[in-house]
């Protein structure tokens, strides 16, 4: 174990220089498709080599292919963080190596799972009761809502969601050979619920911020519906459902109490490293029995749910313990801090938007994506945006919305600081200049 | 990032020594359903709390529940390794934190995936030109390439495996609403291709080296059936598949090359740490027409195939780094080395229960599993292994064969020594007497 020690405290100060330094790397890698493919050996290698060749090829070899997703200048998408305690967390969740098949097969990523998932619950303001396990990403967990809606009203083969809804939610449908009916929006890319026609659903998909403009769907109204229909209700919350963290937004999750089953991702807004996404259900039941099938050869006398009862893999990572590794480092207070401190530097960037001749915004902004355009055709936007990404400074991704382009400026990143977004206006109204 | 360098050489320390320290605990989990749960404070903290206090109650708190994969007296269902060059590649991949979505979201993790991946199918034998991407678990990689199968072939709804095929292949007929058919097998546990009808089937799903008995299918007379046929070949060498990186094991694997798709565990037995399944297919272009759904916020400039448009999740961990480091820091000799060796102790295993009156050895053994059992009733058989599995010393699992109870040794843990399977047996000999 002495070359792990040395080569373990190799990687941790690796990973603390690259924290350290990332603000200062060009955000979106530089390279041309192929470029990392053609700087690797086409075959493998013969006779083992040292960590530190690994550490080194990191370095001079892949690093232009990377990507900054742990920049504080990385606005696109929705900005995520790898939190430091979730760093951690993982070289621990590799070295325990715990594989999560049945209860005996690891008892503590069952319980973890299961405790960490209720405290998450708690911090949300969620209904006690609920029952949460952790699968990879939302694009499974809907996946899994879909299943168990399909299999509990069969013969109803129609899906529900809005326009602004998220393509994960088209590729189970397909998957499930579902037909997917997209609801149009409002002014505000919100569900219009008036035109929701249930009477051959299984189940309609909400969505607490949507991908493209972080639009609240009405989720009171499309529970009345559901309820009044027996159809599954999921809502999606997989951005910005860690906001509920904070009591004073829990207005703009009004009806999520009401679903059969909630999606957040707190890989996503939460600090979590990539992945971990929260799956809660009041019917754990039905999920069990949509996915259970244990064989004989994983009987075992042991009196517990097993979570691969309750989901598609029946593998699952000790995800739990990074969860809880975040949880624990930075508490209620602490997650809450970094939530408001993101809010309002996108609160900030909208008043600068707002009081720029020649922009505007144009999207209502609840949390901490703003949605905004300059003046001129979507081509000039598109090309305003791939000028900014272009330099490397920042990094910001685009939607369409109501048939414009718009550009999206997400703040996410626990280290982003108010100089780090007054840097993005900087770069935008440069490159606008200079089109 | 001082507290980062400190917390981090805390937690490789911690790793370091479970790794030193694991032999000598419990293997299995000795705790009741529930305790780990009891242990835990029922409401989430407040205030941020330091990463010395996760490791601590990683101690106190969490470790009477876990179920030592790491350990080299794991012998039950098949034996993993988190091997150090991966372990210490997950920290390096959450300190990344890449999110693979589209190309440009990660070059490296798309380039460096179907690299590792070609390297992979070089060691492995395979023949070239196949398209390789990494899934979490075989669960999915099977689910995926029976969605495939199903859209290529749209109104044949059946699927044919062998009655030992995993049960992997049960939950994704479910989901996808194909109907299952399990073959009868033969004496040695193979499927009886003589007894294929695939007028209405999609797909056949052969497996080498079945969950229960490590058998191996026909797979060049299931082929040639399904060639004939024009219906999908899918081969789950989920645990065997490894082994190919022996040459002089590769007629085992006879007919795999002619296969539509190919999945294959690093995380079971070449040392990475879970989850890590490869997929390969010769058809890449059929799993680009069933999952790929680029949506318009996520339209990018950039000339190149996307990961996502091949799998079910739209966004994906840096698997490949981990796969990486392990193919890097091992070398084809130092995996063809632990192959080897643990196909050596478990040879000598079953010739010790051959050798011993009263003992019987129930299956061929082709790789590292031995299936056998003691003189008596399958309860007899059931009760030893409770007693083995209840003292802590080893950990064994078990299988129905022929209708028989059947115990299994699975050596697959890079520190299992002669030792360590001298112990097992030793321990079985002796509840046996007790009993």
């Amino acid at each position: 174990m002495s070359s792990f020690r040395e080569d373990g405290v190799a990687a941790v100060d690796w990973v603390a220089s690259y924290l350290e330094g990332v603000r200062d790397l060009p955000v979106l890698a530089q390279v041309e498709p192929g470029a990392i493919r053609a700087a690797l050996p086409i075959s493998p290698p013969e006779e083992p080599e040292p960590f530190a060749s690994v550490l080194r090829d990191l370095d001079t070899v892949l690093m232009p292919g990377i990507t900054h997703w742990q920049s504080p200048r990385f606005f696109a998408y929705f900005a995520t963080t790898g939190a430091e305690p979730g760093v951690l967390a993982e070289l621990l969740v590799a070295g325990l190596n715990q594989v999560g098949i049945l209860w005996r097969t690891s008892p503590v990523l069952q319980e973890l799972e299961e405790v960490t998932l209720d405290w998450l619950a708690q911090l949300l303001g969620l209904p006690p009761g609920l029952h949460g396990h952790i699968e990879d990403t939302a694009s499974t967990g809907v996946l899994s809502a879909l299943a168990v809606a399909r299999a509990l009203r069969p013969g109803r083969r129609v899906v529900l969601c809005s326009e602004h809804a998220h393509s994960v939610a088209d590729k189970a449908a397909k998957l499930l050979e579902l037909e997917l009916r997209k609801i149009p929006v409002d002014d505000s890319f919100r569900l219009r619920p008036e035109l929701l026609e249930l009477e051959n659903a299984c189940a309609v998909i909400a969505t607490i911020g949507t991908t493209g403009a972080a639009a609240i769907d009405p989720v009171p109204a499309i529970a009345d519906a559901c309820e009044a229909a027996g159809v599954w209700l999921h809502v999606d919350a997989a951005y910005a459902g860690s906001a509920a963290v904070c009591p004073e937004l829990r207005a703009l999750f009004a009806g999520w109490d009401r679903a059969d089953s909630i999606g957040v991702n707190p890989h996503k807004w939460l600090g979590v490293p990539m992945d971990c996404s929260a799956l809660w259900t009041s019917r754990p039941d039905d999920f069990r029995r949509t996915f259970s099938l244990v064989p004989e050869f994983l009987q075992s006398p042991d009196d517990a749910v097993n979570l691969s009862e309750l989901s598609i893999p029946l593998g699952r990572r000790f995800r739990a313990l990074k969860l809880w590794a975040v949880l624990r480092c930075f508490g209620r207070a602490g997650l809450q801090a970094r939530i408001r401190e993101h809010i309002r530097l996108a609160a900030l960037f909208e008043e600068w938007v707002r009081g720029e001749p020649g922009w505007e915004v144009v999207a209502p902004r609840h949390f901490s994506l703003v949605c905004f355009r300059c003046e001129g055709s979507d081509e000039d936007n598109e090309r305003l945006l791939e000028r900014v990404n272009a330099s490397g400074e920042v990094f910001l991704s685009h939607a369409r919305l109501g048939d414009r382009f718009a550009l999206r400026l997400a703040v996410g990143n626990f280290r982003t600081t108010e100089d780090d977004v007054r840097l993005a206006w900087d770069v935008l109204r440069r490159e606008a200049d200079a089109l």
